[in-house]
Formats: C-alpha cells, sequence, structure tokens
C-alpha cells in the first residue's frame, strides 16, 4: 500500500479508502490511485483485514454432486441467504468421495471462511471438530454429520417415501418395487424404511426381490426396471427413490406394460410428461435457507444446542401414480 | 506445531510427517499426534505451505447461475479435470451481478488460487489484469472477457442458432419467432445474430415484432409466446434461445394451434416429451474440459498467445421442430 501511495503520489488514508470503498476521496485521485494499483499489480491483503475484523465474511457450501438438480436448488438458496448477508459463497463438490469432503471442507477453513455448510459424503465428521472448537460453525444438509453433534437440516425422507408408498398402495397395489441408491448414504436408507413402513401399515409382505438399491448409473437402474417389471411375478408399480434413478426409469419402462409409478424429487419438466410424472418433491429452495439462516444465527452468537430439523414433502399427483393395477 | 509436538511427546518431523500424510510413522504414534492436534485445535498452515511450494493446488471456477443445469455440467466437468490434476476446485456464483463477479474473483485471487475460470457477468475485466500479470492464469469460458486478452472457450452460438432456424425454415416455415435472453449478454447477442443470419440466407424478411429479448424469468417468456402465437400475424415457428426460455416457452404453447419449436441448449426430459424437443445442443462437458485443461496448460508454462477456441453445437431432432407451418 505504501507503493501504491507514493506511485499515486497520495496519502496512505486516500488509497484504503479507495480499496475500501470509503468516500471523502475526489473521482481524479480515485483515478490516478486505480492506475497505481493497477501499474503495481496490488492485491488487496485478506489476512490483513481478517486479523483487523475477525471474519473474512465469506462461507462455504460443500456439495456432494455439483452437477445434481437438488445441489443447484440447494445452492442457490445458500447464496441468496449469504448475499443478504454481505457474504461471499465458496461452493466446492465432494463428488461423493468422503476424503474429497474432508480435504475440501479443511481447505475452506485454511482460508479463514466464517462458517461451513455440508452436504456429507463420508460418515465420521470428527475432523471437523477442531474447526468448531476454534469458531468455525458447521451445519449439515440434507444428511446429518457422524460423530459429532451439530446442526443438521434435512428433509422428512422416510415420511415422504412412506406417503407415496401409500399412495400407491390407495391406488390399488399391492405388488410395489422400490429402486433406490446406496443404502450407506443416509437419504437413501431413510427412503427405504419409508417404502417398508407403508407397506407393513398397509399388511403388505415386502418380496425381498422388489427391494433394488444401488448406484444410480442408468445400467443398473434399466436392469432393475427390466427385472421388476417383466415376467409372471411382476409388479404392478414402482417407487423410485431418487431423482437419477427415475430418470433413469423413465427411459426403460415397458412401453406395453406400463407400472404405476411415484418418484422421489421433483424433475423441471415432469408436469409435461404423458402422463405427467407423480413425485414426492423436497424442498431445496427451503432447505437450502434454512442451513443458511442456522449458520448465520450461530455467527451472531446463538448458542442453544445443535438441532436436527426437519422439513416436510409434498406429494404432487400428476398422473404416473394413479393408474391401477395392470391385471395379467 | 510445536505445541503438538510437546503435547504428543515426539519430535517436530513426526507431526509434519503425519500432518503431511507421508510415511515413516507408526500407527500408536501417528494417533497421539493426531489426538494432540484434536485437543489443541492445531491447523494445517496452508500458508506457510504456499511459502514453501510456489502453488496451492486449487483454482476457482466462477459460474454465472449455479443453479442453471448448464453451469451443473460445466461444473462437473471442470471438476472432473482438476480432481485427475489434484486440485481441488472452489466454485462461486455471480448471479448475474457484475460487482459480484469481481468481487469473487478477487476474493479467490486473495486466497491465492492457482488459476481461475470465469464465465463472465460482467463486461469489464480489467480488473483482472494485476492478477493475470502476477501469474494466476485466467480462463473465460461461455462468454468470453471484456478489455483484456486471455483465453476463451466458448460454444457456436450463432452457428447453432442459424442451424436451428434454418431446421424449421427447411420444413416450411416463414414466419418465425425469436425469444431470447437480454441482448447485453455476448451469448443471447451471437444466438439472435444467428437466427438472423438463417431468415437472411433464405431471403426471408425479419418482422421486428417476431424478435423477443429481455430477461429470462417465466412471465415475461409466457407474455412473449402469447403474442407471438395469437392473432392473424401469428408466427407458425418459435426458436427459443435458451434452457430457461425453453422451459418457460413449453408451459405456455396454445394447445390448440401448437407452433413448430427448436431450443437452443437440451433439457432433461427433452427426448419424452410429446413431440419430443428438438434442440440445439450445446456440450457444457466438452466446453467445461476444455477450459480446465487450457488453465492447466497454462500453469504448466504454455506461453502461446491467448486465443478463443470455439466448439461447435449440435441440431437433435425430435419431433417439435418438424411439424409443417398449421394453416389459418
Amino acid at each position: 500500500m505504501k507503493d501504491v501511495a507514493a506511485a499515486a503520489g497520495v496519502g496512505l488514508k486516500t488509497v484504503s479508502r479507495v480499496v475500501n470503498g470509503e468516500s471523502g476521496v475526489t473521482p481524479e485521485m480515485a483515478a490516478r490511485v486505480q492506475a497505481a494499483i493497477e501499474a503495481l499489480g496490488f492485491r488487496r491483503n485478506d489476512s490483513a483485514r481478517l486479523l483487523r475484523t475477525g471474519r473474512t465474511a465469506s462461507v462455504a457450501l460443500l456439495l456432494e454432486d455439483i452437477s445434481d438438480p437438488f445441489s443447484s436448488a440447494l445452492s442457490r438458496a445458500v447464496e441468496q441467504v449469504a448475499a443478504a448477508e454481505g457474504c461471499l459463497l465458496f461452493t466446492g463438490s465432494s463428488a461423493e468421495v468422503p476424503s474429497r469432503e474432508r480435504e475440501l471442507a479443511l481447505a475452506f477453513c485454511a482460508r479463514r471462511v466464517d462458517g461451513l455448510i455440508v452436504v456429507p459424503a463420508g460418515d465420521d465428521h470428527r475432523y471437523l471438530l477442531p474447526e468448531i472448537e476454534s469458531g468455525t460453525p458447521v451445519v449439515f444438509l440434507d444428511r446429518p454429520g457422524s460423530g459429532i453433534d451439530a446442526d443438521a437440516v434435512l428433509s422428512d425422507n422416510a415420511g415422504g417415501a412412506q406417503a407415496g408408498t401409500a399412495h400407491l398402495i390407495a391406488h390399488g397395489h399391492r405388488r410395489i418395487g422400490f429402486i433406490g441408491d446406496l443404502p450407506s448414504i443416509h437419504t437413501a436408507a431413510e427412503r427405504a424404511r419409508g417404502y417398508r413402513a407403508a407397506m407393513a401399515a398397509a399388511g403388505l409382505p415386502v418380496d425381498e426381490r422388489w427391494v433394488d438399491c444401488g448406484p444410480t448409473d442408468r445400467t443398473r437402474v434399466a436392469a432393475a426396471v427390466r427385472r421388476l417389471t417383466t415376467g409372471p411375478d411382476a409388479v404392478t408399480a414402482l417407487f423410485t427413490a431418487n431423482n437419477r434413478v427415475t430418470l433413469a426409469a423413465l427411459h426403460h419402462l415397458p412401453a406395453d406394460r406400463r407400472p404405476a409409478l411415484v418418484g422421489f424429487d421433483d424433475l423441471e419438466l415432469a408436469d409435461l410428461l404423458t402422463p405427467g410424472l407423480t413425485v414426492v418433491a423436497q424442498d431445496p429452495a427451503a432447505l437450502g435457507a434454512l442451513a443458511a439462516r442456522r449458520l448465520f444465527d450461530r455467527l451472531t452468537g446463538d448458542t442453544t444446542p445443535p438441532a436436527r430439523l426437519e422439513l416436510p414433502t409434498l406429494l404432487i399427483p400428476r398422473g404416473s401414480g394413479e393408474t391401477p393395477p395392470l391385471t395379467a
């Protein structure tokens, strides 16, 4: 800054005012300082600023998969709250790799973000304890953290899957298939639990061959749909337990004997399909906003014990889940 | 680190080995160091590491709108290249606000990322000159930078829009509407140029009332669709110039007199609609990968002059763009 002041022929205070966007500087002087800054390649020293204020006005969001539309909607909601708080939001994606989650989270902390929102990929978050103890609040989103006592903002995954399955049962289905994500993922396990709860509540047995859990790539989902919807033991309805599974399943439903279908998560063109796609919709905007709200509450001194906040889901009937069982 | 060594009763070198994941430490010793680290709330000092290596093994991607599926696909592609290079990727979103773009870009630079990929929101990128001159390469993505000589990776927006419009002309349409984004956005202006070029190439006049550009919110697009598709002067076909416009338009097409439709950008369920949606598809995965590739080339010493790299688009006929004009 001294070099800039010297080059521009102004005082240090003037340089500081220009850099920090404060008033009390004539346009000519500001232009001179700006020119000197550009000539010298000066960068505002964020570390020095941090030492003065103790805060960096930045928070970070760790996503599981940045390319998932659910993640996109979460990000946007968190970003809006952060912007309203005058904070920058940095994001990163673990791509479902626990070591990447840890590496990114610690990289953000080393760069002194004020707080962290984490959509967990791993199942051990004790590595965040030193960060929390040194004053960086952490809020878990979509899935709870493990081995650590921290706020978590979640959807009612079990309740939503139970409502979706009960909807199929109410339309006469007894043989209902469940295609889901890896059971090691919290949300996937909760949705499977909801499906079983609905079947049990209706006194219906679950044939274990109807439950197909695994990675959500198209090949595997296509094989599951084929297996579940063919042969004398075919199911008459499917519950697809997340947006990727639903998308893949829609491309592989048998055209001649189309089962009823309810999907977890809404899709952007779901209402324009024929029939419209019946879904159990989460509210990613509300989830993201609530998690961000919670983080800023923590940053402004809320010291109440960590809580698990669960948001309801919404069943949206559009046609695909209201067809009766096909008879053989 | 001295405190950790003292608390664990080991030497400084052992602490350093555990922190950096190096070999030559017994599991017992590693556990003791880990416990001391957790007890003391020690964080690895990234600044010290940076001083040693000169690199932080992190790059940043600035998006225009994190919630757009196009942005998601770009991010994922950049992330994959970064991961293969052993680099962390930080992302941020300008939400189309030029001051946010600048603030985020400089915040990433102040946190010493090794390089920056920017999807521009603003139209003056001279603020990045000091960063580039001090050795942080910048690659622009989707839209070129302004006032600055830097690499840019773009789609052939004009060519794609021209091909899509020519496709409608080839199916007999003469009165073709164009609904696009704000003309201040580079991609939007390029696509409008492509539409006009196709019309001119076919010797067709463009009635200025057929060209409707503005923000891509649903209300405005719905009004544009209504205006363009009703009355004696209605168009018989529409070219919708990005994914958001197409999505909104699909929800407001007149059911009785549906115009032919070609959209720029593919949508996830486009092939399952009735009729299928004909699109001019960009390849966001290829765009993101190419931009990331370029950035890492710059980081490893490529000093060839900055270039503008343009990727072709692909016309995918699925039904909506192949219907003939409705007669009055």
